[in-house]
């Protein structure tokens, strides 16, 4: 998930500061709109160290009235503090009816700092998260307006920017060992707070990722989340019988602040065909020797492939599979549901379908339609799609928690290639059969598909089940990076395993 | 929680008989409208062995259409489902629309006998719990009608059961050795199926306890309760735009099957004045050695009182703290609550009050307000006052989590006594400030506060927060009732910490 956040973004100073004087007089207006309607806010900044979750602060609270907020840092425990219930501090700090509180880091602390530097174990851990999840859902039933940020940097950011801050006699105080800590094994400290994110990120209270590298994108991006939120609110405060609409996640209404991982796919990568031979015949013969060494450990292997049509999933399905044992995969592919499968839950077929324990499962296309063709074409309501993101996580979370290896594939190619294939299919009397209407209708959704596919990369890739971007203009180079992943992800199980 | 199931209960043959009459046909007539309205129905039979749950299913299954429901026996893993993750057995055994599946036992098992028999790791208990409430919440999501079951009975009429089925050599075979083992250790048992109830007790999907020892009396329980959850479901289903009602728990609309917790309380339990002034001595003095104790060892100690108006709170608090060190004890009186408080969650100011490490806070009335008062004289909205059994279970749970002691007394008086008391304190001089027009008004909501006293004795004792019913109707008796639970409380605590 936080590997696939687009950290590159960056913010023209003029368009900010046009920006930023419409909506700061805004957000003061809905600041005492919200004071009149009696709602209570709480805005929650947690993020990695140097991220720059005071600058935010800072800048956010620009635009209130003083008297209507308090920030709180939230930083290690008094001795009163841990003598009580851990969150008796922050029920202690909540805002009453009309007042807005900031927390610089928050009830998170404890599964993130706490859990990395070993001060808690991990049945504390489990605790900790009910109680998150508790107080959360409790405030937000009691009409608590709960904003989450999440400041995302990468490591090599955060090290540039300790080392500013450490270069200097000022600041070189802000940068504790524990930092330090934390930058070295930030892979570690990453998949905590990956799994603090997937876990904490409710219909209540979902989280906010916020690319945090420019801090000018940073700024406008949450007061963006901030206004729309704070608008929500008080319609709803004005509209109590119309159905909740849920804030969905990283996605502004604002385009220039949407996600992008598609568009920074690199499709200039290839591969000749010499190269791909060689290569080619060497994979396939190391998976088949995996496949039978997965089949005898009894390691279930879960495959998904999606992508743009013509992307190439059916070529690379085909040379992962060659020299495979049949009776020890098997191809689901995946169509409209038929009536039966209509008549089910929509993850119901694909349960049905899961591989057993030493099997592998194919699935050309699969579940994921539910958040990209459903959403798209309306088969689905807005409330099913978004909650299909939750919903497949789970069930993807439920397989690997069994043993399973889940990796899904998305074959990325860009307009013009594909257009370029489709007319070689039409030309072609072997291939036209793989190309209909529905295709060139599909394409003309172009867009809507791309905004569609890359919040569902993020959303749902995890460290259980991880999205694979392939490049895909140059099929050589696609069909071996599927193989190359394949064979390492079972590589690195059975290592485990062993 | 099930320990103060009333288990005593009966139902008359002949009002059984008219009854069944009713409900048969018109389940019928429900399982044809939900089979045109498309709507699936699962039916969850979990419970004691030997509670008769495949008795109550054929009673059911009486009424309906074999057409149209198909019933699951659940027993040990196939080879097959085995190799597959855990929920893939049901994941394949839905309904669809339209049909209703009925299970015998289900998806429970894992964290009911598998965790029993030391089969599963305590890591695979809480995956199971988390990968079961999305189960149900995915299901419920997607418009499937949910019931669970419970059905209970105590250990005395398990081992009756199990008797009678092992003299036979037709229905020996039907008690397993396992069954017999968690007869032998019923304490523990029904400690996981309490954890169970309260872990997976959801808006969405919650439980229904069904008292079991009298069979006539389950059968029409389940009967009343599928027919009103069906009829809710299709008035759901004709309506969608309506506010979804929430299923409450154990309390069929029937008022023959409500719960009568407090109806078998034995008011008759008194205690000579000589008896309890020896006792009280004693008492107040290990008290004293405990109250040092539990400081020393840092414990917190949350105690509760509720309970009818002159039902004794006052004098019985007295009586606890008398001797105990003042320094180490906070006495917190709960009126309505005033204009900040008002201005907050309802849970707000109890957090605050919450003892720290080592001190004891009690609260004369208490949380417990928004599910008597608040909900009776309207002051909150059913949805609040229902999901505040959850929220306040969570808050119980948080703090017993951080180690504290937490008791809960209700103070239990007839109608008569209070009557007797209340002329009392207006003929003293001394007393009359006790008694308000308000505590009358109150009186002649008894039958109201009755329903709800029983229902939150039910929903909110749990094992690390249980409900104490003092018998009240005299007052030595009562007194020393409380002092001594409180004595054996903190005993058992402060060994279990040594």
């Amino acid at each position: 998930m936080l590997e696939k956040i687009d950290l590159t973004k960056k913010m023209d100073k003029d368009i900010f500061d046009r920006r930023m004087k419409e909506l700061e007089p805004k957000l003061g207006r809905l600041q005492r709109e919200c004071r009149e309607r009696k709602i209570p806010v709480m805005i929650v900044f947690e993020g990695y160290g140097a991220s720059g979750k005071g600058a935010q602060i800072a800048a956010l609270i620009h635009a209130l009235d003083p008297r209507g907020f308090t920030v709180y840092p939230v930083k290690n425990e008094t001795e009163e503090e841990k003598m009580h219930p851990y969150l008796w501090r922050f029920w202690t700090k909540l805002p009453e009816q009309g007042r807005i509180a900031l927390y610089d880091s928050s009830w998170y602390r404890r599964v993130l700092n706490d859990r990395f530097d070993g001060k808690i174990g991990e049945a504390k851990v489990e605790e900790a998260f009910d109680s998150i999840l508790s107080f959360e859902r409790q405030l937000t039933d009691g009409g608590m307006v709960l904003l989450k940020f999440f400041l995302d940097i990468d490591k090599k950011e955060q090290k540039k920017r300790f080392k500013k801050l450490l270069d200097s006699e000022d600041t070189a105080w802000r940068v504790s060992r524990q930092d330090l800590e934390r930058n070295e094994d930030f892979e570690r400290y990453q998949e905590m707070n990956e799994e603090m994110i997937l876990r904490t990120d409710t219909d209540y209270a979902p989280w906010n990722i916020i690319e945090a590298v420019d801090r000018r994108f940073a700024t406008l991006k949450i007061y963006v989340l901030v206004v729309e939120a704070l608008e929500q609110a008080l319609r709803r405060a004005g509209a109590p019988a119309e159905e909740e609409e849920p804030v969905p996640l990283h996605t502004p209404s604002d385009a220039s602040l949407q996600e992008s991982t598609l568009s920074k796919v690199d499709l200039t990568l290839s591969m000749d065909k010499e190269t791909y031979k060689k290569k080619l015949k060497k994979l396939q013969a190391r998976l088949e020797e995996l496949h039978g060494e997965v089949y005898r450990k009894r390691i279930p292997v879960v495959l998904g492939f999606e992508g743009w049509d013509a992307g190439g999933k059916g070529g690379a399905i085909k040379r992962l599979t060659e020299r495979m044992d049949p009776r020890g995969y098997v191809v689901n592919p995946t169509a409209s549901p038929n009536d039966i499968e209509r008549a089910h839950h929509y993850l119901w077929r694909f349960w049905r379908a899961m591989p057993k324990a030493g099997h592998i499962a194919i699935f050309d296309r699969t579940w994921y339609g539910r958040v990209m063709v459903e959403r798209i074409e309306g088969f689905c309501t807005t409330r099913e799609w978004q909650r299909a993101y939750r919903e497949i996580n789970e069930m993807e979370r439920d397989l690997a928690q069994e043993g399973a290896v889940v990796l899904k594939f998305w074959m990325q190619i860009d307009k013009d290639e594909q257009a370029r294939r489709f007319k070689a299919r039409q030309e072609n009397p072997d291939k036209q059969w793989k190309i209909t209407e529905e295709d060139w209708r599909n394409r003309e959704k172009w867009e809507q598909y791309e905004e569609a596919v890359n919040e569902m990369l993020i959303r749902t890739s995890t460290s259980y089940a991880p999205w694979v971007i392939v490049e895909g203009n140059c099929k050589y180079y696609a069909r071996i990076k599927v193989l190359q992943t394949v064979v390492d992800a079972l590589e690195k199980r059975l290592k485990e395993e062993s």
